[in-house]
């Protein structure tokens, strides 16, 4: 942590901030310029109140060298985090889902659960399209409280049953702490970009050896959401998956800004596997395939993609839901990609 | 409503989309152009699943007219709503603040509840300046799992004995449902910027019957924010002040980009309350100054600002927090912005 | 500036290192960490490639700590520059329109010119209602080539009549160096938000002895705006008004995010003017008031607002034009807020 | 082009506004709900100004159905437009540089042109590696009127030279009319980001026959970079490549936010060719290849990628240049790509 102080500070109140800055724990290099002091801190400056520090009279500007993040930065973990899932239900016991360390993860279904039909009809297609995971909602968060909200219990049992004909591990999302308890057999709990910083939740879910599915806000930065995923960590669940799933942006074109180039970024960062939303980002299943494979070229560890059996008549976001024909197409193009990559899918 | 086909859809395709649609209740206009049809549909377009609309494969654009908005809409409550809420404590009874309506409520006191004393002492400078609330936060958002989380339930303690101290009536965070029990004797639950589409929680609150003080969400738009707000009075509960807190942006000269225009446009939409938080907005204690006339200026109902009696020393945003001296001076102003306006301060 | 090392570079790297720079002319001091190496660089840092350094391979972050302008800076010039233009034509010879330092600078005029009568009678009605300055457009930046780009030099003789008429000195936009040859009789040369990094035009204003009235880009930092100042001042022309007129947003109900902060900023920092363009912010004619006196007590210098005798049937930007009613209205209110922010409208 | 009446327009006041529009030539039908009256133009709504219409007291909303660009407009050019550029220089006169229509253009050079040995010797790695043209600049848009501003006319010498020599067309930046008798020689004039809507450079580069090279302004919309090239091709110039450069984000992990989505969006509504700037978009040499691959996946036409013999002593960028051992190794992996999309790599 680097601190420059105002023009003119004296050598004494410079002295003073220094002694309390060394009360911290942390040691204090200073530099004197012809016009500016600039203190170097070293040691564990995660201890050291930055904003408090910014606000002291004396203070022109403080500035982070280090990352904030500890347990998900690459550097304390150097290899992949991988996940792998069993697969369940009869004839499948064999099977492993895989997402990381060079293991490509394709996540696909319904926006929303609907029916047992059309769980099992699209969660059978995907699986036979390559697809390792089965997603779905049952509880959904709609920006009207008039808008269908999710079948809630009965439809997370609707994915449970699907699971045990196909076998697909199931991800789905918790919108609130109280209905974890419905949980109990699924496989990836995924929270929504609307509660990445949901602390109270994040740090209950540090408490669960569930994995958990991380979406970047809209308006998120890199390191806020390696910050969300620290929240869990710190908890002790150290099986995360990180998902990009667009930025709010000025431009209408698509519903959301895919921002791919975090991708490359966060596999410098950090070790934990990261993931693309292209069905979210984009608003619109005809786009879906070229940033599939766009993601996937970037370096991505897998996708999360809508798969719906009859778009128009889909209850939520049947835009941008692809058919199980087209799924099936783009899944041909990704291990293609995929073998430049040198990755799976497994 | 109106739904502009794509080109060259047959006139029996156009039939039955517009069959389809007044199954649903509403009347469908139908208008053929040289090149394109346009359907208006009129009635109760609420019915109609845009999202669902717009994935026909003969549909090109689906567009809202009216506001997706009914209850927080001034069209169907064209007066202003205004919050009384009585003064507690020896000696208070009689007070009451007010916001709204030609009232403007001044909210101040720290960003953390730090100590007993801290918060009695800043609660009797605020109100002696003319702040009609006390602010303070018990339960902190904080983006990192390692920073001063707040005090909790023996925040909201403290908070409680200030009220009985001074007779404000107390405003504080709300972060989780099950702290619920803890917010018996808090006069107005905020809802941070964070979780302002935690819309569980918007529910819960919606069954409540106090006073929702309602952030805008640092990427949230306008009609986002409404629509978060219709939430909670499709619950039942009409107590709800808006709250402009500043957006996400690009520069960093300031911590966010106070989006002022928001407040003559909200006075606009709606008869709730409109406040600003020029503290969180700007993120510099010397700018609030400005930004407070500023907003008063705009049409505010309100403000909510920091005040702390140490800003150095402060747990949390210090950078940003007034001393008492300076938010009496500001409130000086504020007065005689306020009588130009037609506004008083309670 | 500082430059943090990466993590274990050698000793005999850093003091390479260390030489390259010391051989451009600044001091580094140096600070030695348990971790990291950090240099301080102290004396005229301007000479110094921080994205050459950046891009050396032992480098972690470079971090400015100085200001990049200097010409502008307050640091440097602490007394406002304040512009006084006299006013020219029979029985206005005596009267002079100032901007800064105090003097709030009113313009006001049509988005474009449209004929000889229009300009007139808005020019009378403005300047009795107290405007300092006229404005209007003769070239007119147009997204579209098929709309009407403006009356060219023909708009320019119109209002250099009006000047004549009414005693205004003039405001309007320059495109392009090759229109500057019919800028001869104009007061103020208008850089539109297009153009604020069109730094070919800037050098050539930076030679020119008028004063220019330089628009905000739609996503220019407060930075990018100092240093488009700074290329017209290192020319040696010091007449610079600054302008914030919104910046592109996410949402629609207006159309751009007036950043208003940037005002009270802007004052720090420089010592040039500093004014708001409400109608290009907000594009709505209803809000221009409100958000004209927020700026004012943001603690603007002035603000530039359009108004037209007949705005449905204006050729360009109709529906955010005051009429001359609403304008006179509107001064009446700013004037007991400058009266408040002890300033004069001349 | 639909117009949406407010509420309560009386049936006189309807039908003053369809004649008025009437007599401008477009067919108004007319659709009269229970609470609002919607007319729908049909005929070419070009003529209509759509900004005056809004600032009709009558109109709540006017919303434009078809696109306002024509001539860039794939509906009415539904073939790829590809650009040919002869190789030049002895022994080259055979050879052709292609983008568009199924070849990828892929653009690599310097970011300045600093010296005559630097940029041949860069034009001979990036041609042997496969790129079809050499980019460099001569005339460089810098933030700081004090930093390099590139060599100007010796500078488009240079590498006409480095054509001669090694027989690939070349690209440079154009940033001010007066220039452009310096560009004789030049195969593909650039426009910047900056000058995007720079509207006098782009109706004058439409009177010229040369190739232009349009980047998307940093805060642009699509439909704004579509009109910018409308004016070029109004003018009777059609050959126009499009480029996405990233956009301006709150994040600061990259340079910009790259947004990639706009690749296939644009080539479904304009049949000119699409590119990349990885360099520029993140402003890191390592993200250049990672992304370079995810244009070509998400379908661009062609990339435009800095490569430097010397990166760390750059006079500019250098920490967004690849080395030509890297860029030659991405032209490897970017073949495999090219492959799988059916494209070629001339």
């Amino acid at each position: 942590m680097v601190v420059a102080l105002k023009y003119g500070v004296s050598q004494e109140d410079i002295k003073n901030i220094v002694n309390d800055l060394e009360k911290l724990g942390v040691k204090v290099d200073f530099s004197m310029g012809a016009n500016q002091a600039v203190l170097g801190l070293v040691g564990d400056t995660t201890v050291i109140n930055a904003e408090a520090l910014q606000a002291n009279r004396f203070v022109e500007k403080v500035i982070r060298v280090q990352e904030p993040y500890k347990r998900v930065n690459r550097v304390f973990h150097p290899l992949d985090t991988m996940l792998e899932i069993k697969r369940e239900g009869a004839g499948f016991a064999d099977g492993v889902s895989k997402i990381g360390g060079g293991a490509l993860g394709i996540i696909a279904g319904p926006c929303s659960v609907e029916t047992r039909g059309q769980v099992i009809e699209i969660a059978q297609a995907v699986k036979k399209a390559g697809a390792g995971f089965l997603r779905g909602g049952a509880f959904k968060p709609r920006t009207s409280p008039y808008a269908f909200q999710g079948m809630g219990g009965a439809g997370i049992d609707i994915l449970v049953e699907a699971k045990k004909q196909c076998g697909l591990p199931i991800v789905t999302e918790l919108m609130e702490i109280s209905q974890l308890e419905l949980f109990e057999d699924v496989d990836i709990i995924q929270v929504g970009a609307r509660n990445m910083q949901n602390f109270n939740l994040l740090k209950e879910l540090g408490r669960s050896r569930k994995p958990v599915l991380l979406k970047r806000g809209m308006a998120s930065t890199m390191t806020e959401l390696l910050m969300a995923a620290e929240y869990v960590m710190a908890g002790g669940n150290d099986k995360i998956i990180l998902c990009e799933r667009g930025l709010r942006g000025f431009d209408t074109f698509t519903r959301n800004v895919l921002d791919l180039a975090i991708v490359p970024m966060l596999k410098k960062k950090t070790h934990l596997p990261v993931i693309v939303d292209p069905s979210h980002a984009t608003g619109l299943a005809w786009m879906v395939p070229a940033m599939s494979k766009a993601a996937i070229a970037a370096g991505a560890d897998g996708i999360i993609v809508e798969v719906h059996n009859d778009p128009e008549h889909a209850l939520c976001d049947g835009e941008q839901s692809l058919t199980p024909e087209v799924f099936a197409g783009m899944m041909t193009t990704l291990r293609k990609y995929a073998e430049i990559e040198g990755k799976t899918i497994s």
